[in-house]
């Protein structure tokens, strides 16, 4: 049996121990071609079908309708930051952004480098414990596109439903929670995710863009920048990062075994509510930093009653064989990540610690 | 004993036996951490050791003088093409290029897009067979840069000594010969290669650049593809491709077991003598491609003298465990790749089959 810590780390996080355990049996030879995976030209046969196998399983799992690309990409999602207005806001247009939080907030930033952006609703005020109501929502109805955090990663907030945006296309970054539940991709002209916290390894970037978008971008920009360039050549312009790709196509072979993104949901809920209910039964002890309503059922942020434990806590955690309990640096308190990966029984083993820290420390 | 193919693929390509194989090993738990390197935080200690490592073990191996930066950025050889003049070709300012073959081509091509071009040096009118002599160099003594292809992987051709461009910032794409022989960093501003070739998987980019160069950009650059993020942040601005950058800095471990720069050197020079040796002692039934000045020692480019032999022989070659010996579809021909972990043997071998293809074909 392997030795697997309780892994609650934000990302790169957990991956299905099955995954790491069949990829390590074809690593350093991939079905009897001679050589790794790693040592193929991504113009082969082989990486070939692994590449379109892997775009075809994420098109299943998240129905994605006709009409989309999926692209691979590298840089993160830190460069479709940038993307995502070089090639979608041209110049003379609104782009309006959602303030939900920390990733919203650097998606704005990056933004207003290459165009007009405006707020469409902020929760900054609220110290972004909740997500606007979609009622909140002002946007231009000429905007060139809304922007929406799905699922912001420091804070522990989620959108429990998307907005229906009308002809505005919805753009969305879901790093923090691809394929945590099933979702309507046909309300969206453009999600992006980097892959490292619910799909695979760090170093590739998933895009879902409506066909009708990718066009030549109104301003100059690096070939390796346009969506364009990747849609024309099937993401295979130039050398993808192929193993990165590979292990997501062995994780969504994973979710497609577990129940696909309906399975990954009913997974998810039962995680969160066991950890929420930890803390809101605490009597304060641990208190949970988001609002109720906006709450992640892949980030779980919470605090301790009197802070000063909180150091304790999280050494303790690790000498258990916890890692990655120590909240954000830039919010503190602590948070654990449940996403796809993490089994049940690491939330289980985490709701003990706590009921036993707070009886010791009560 | 793994079952291991003649691997001459352009990229991706070899990877050292020994690399892979201890890589299996610690691939489903690294170092007793109950959790693979995919799974780790970036910010983390073990993942940081082997961040800083392996750019420790890159600047010994290259002898990379203080003053420089070692970068670790992720879309490839390709984003260079496109961060280089964003970030060192200042409006009024013109970048020289050295026009030797198709990699040259497409970093000229990406650097017109954002400013001035030269070119001070073209071997296009022979068929891009040759690096131009470096008497032959022609750009102005305020250039922004000069920049040069190390080795043209396509064409097979490569430069046997770099030019002094005593003020003049030389910039130079070394993605298929980085770490092939020793170099003197020092004679660069700023040396680029994407991994996938001597130093490990794709998905990851080395860039090493001379630190009075890193300033921010007189134009608008993206976040991601401006130099001074990385450099601030040491590579760690956003997610990194961590699996990548460990296996570039086990394969940087294998270099310097092999006598670092100068046994890697050795290595290539007797595997490429033995290869072309074969070619030029075929009596014309194979033809070197490349003008024997020029020639590289990482892609040994060759034709048949009976064209209508070519596919016979890849296919032949084939069956026989040979893989990546067709040509480039824009050159066609024939190609091995030989760089760094291609070992001897696979070289021997190919020797012997097209000695044997000759004596059944001649
Ligand atoms: C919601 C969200 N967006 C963007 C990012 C940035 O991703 P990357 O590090 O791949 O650039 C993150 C990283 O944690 C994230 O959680
Ligand atoms: C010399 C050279 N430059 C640039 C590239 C492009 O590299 P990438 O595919 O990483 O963008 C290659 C790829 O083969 C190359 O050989
Ligand atoms: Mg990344
Ligand atoms: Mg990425
Ligand atoms: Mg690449
Ligand atoms: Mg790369």
């Amino acid at each position: 049996m392997a030795n697997r810590a309780y892994n609650f780390n934000p990302g790169p996080a957990a991956l299905p121990l099955e995954v790491l355990e069949r990829a390590q049996q074809k690593f350093v030879e991939f079905e009897n071609s001679g050589m790794s995976l790693m040592e193929m030209s991504h113009r082969g046969a082989i990486y070939e079908k692994v590449h379109f196998e892997t775009e075809a399983l994420l098109r299943e799992l998240m129905s994605i309708p006709e009409g989309y690309k999926v692209l691979f990409v590298q840089g993160g999602a830190s460069t479709q930051f940038a993307m995502v207005p070089m090639n979608l806001l041209p110049p003379g247009k609104t782009a309006s952004f959602v303030a939900t939080g920390s990733w919203a907030t650097k998606a704005i930033q990056e933004a207003k480098l290459f165009g007009e952006t405006a707020i469409a609703a902020s929760s900054e005020a609220d110290a972004y414990k909740r997500i606007p109501a979609i009622g909140e929502l002002e946007y231009p109805s000429d905007a060139a596109y809304l922007h929406i955090t799905s699922n912001e990663t420091i804070e522990g907030t989620q959108w429990a439903e998307y907005p229906d945006t009308g002809i505005v296309p919805l753009v969305a970054d879901l790093s923090s929670d691809i394929l945590c539940r099933p979702i309507d991709v046909s309300k969206f002209a453009l999600i992006y995710a980097g892959a490292q916290k619910n799909l695979g390894p760090s170093g590739v970037t998933i895009v879902i863009v409506r066909e009708d978008l990718i066009a030549k971008p109104s301003i100059t920009v690096a070939t390796m920048l346009r969506y364009d360039t990747h849609a024309k050549n099937d993401s295979l312009y130039n050398t993808p990062p192929s193993f990165a790709i590979y292990m997501v196509g062995e994780v969504l072979k994973w979710v497609k075994e577990n129940g696909g993104a309906a399975g990954m949901e009913a997974r998810n809920r039962e995680k969160a509510e066991l950890l929420y209910a930890a803390i809101d039964g605490s009597n304060g002890f641990y208190n949970g930093f988001a609002d109720k309503g906006s709450r992640s059922i892949m980030n779980v942020t919470f605090t301790l009653g009197n802070k000063d434990l909180e150091g304790a806590f999280v050494k303790e955690s690790e000498t258990l064989g916890f890692s990655g309990l120590k909240g954000h640096r830039s919010v503190g308190g602590l948070r654990a990540s449940i996403y796809n990966a993490v089994p049940l029984e690491s939330v289980q083993a985490l709701v003990a610690f706590m009921a036993d820290f707070q009886r010791r420390n009560g």
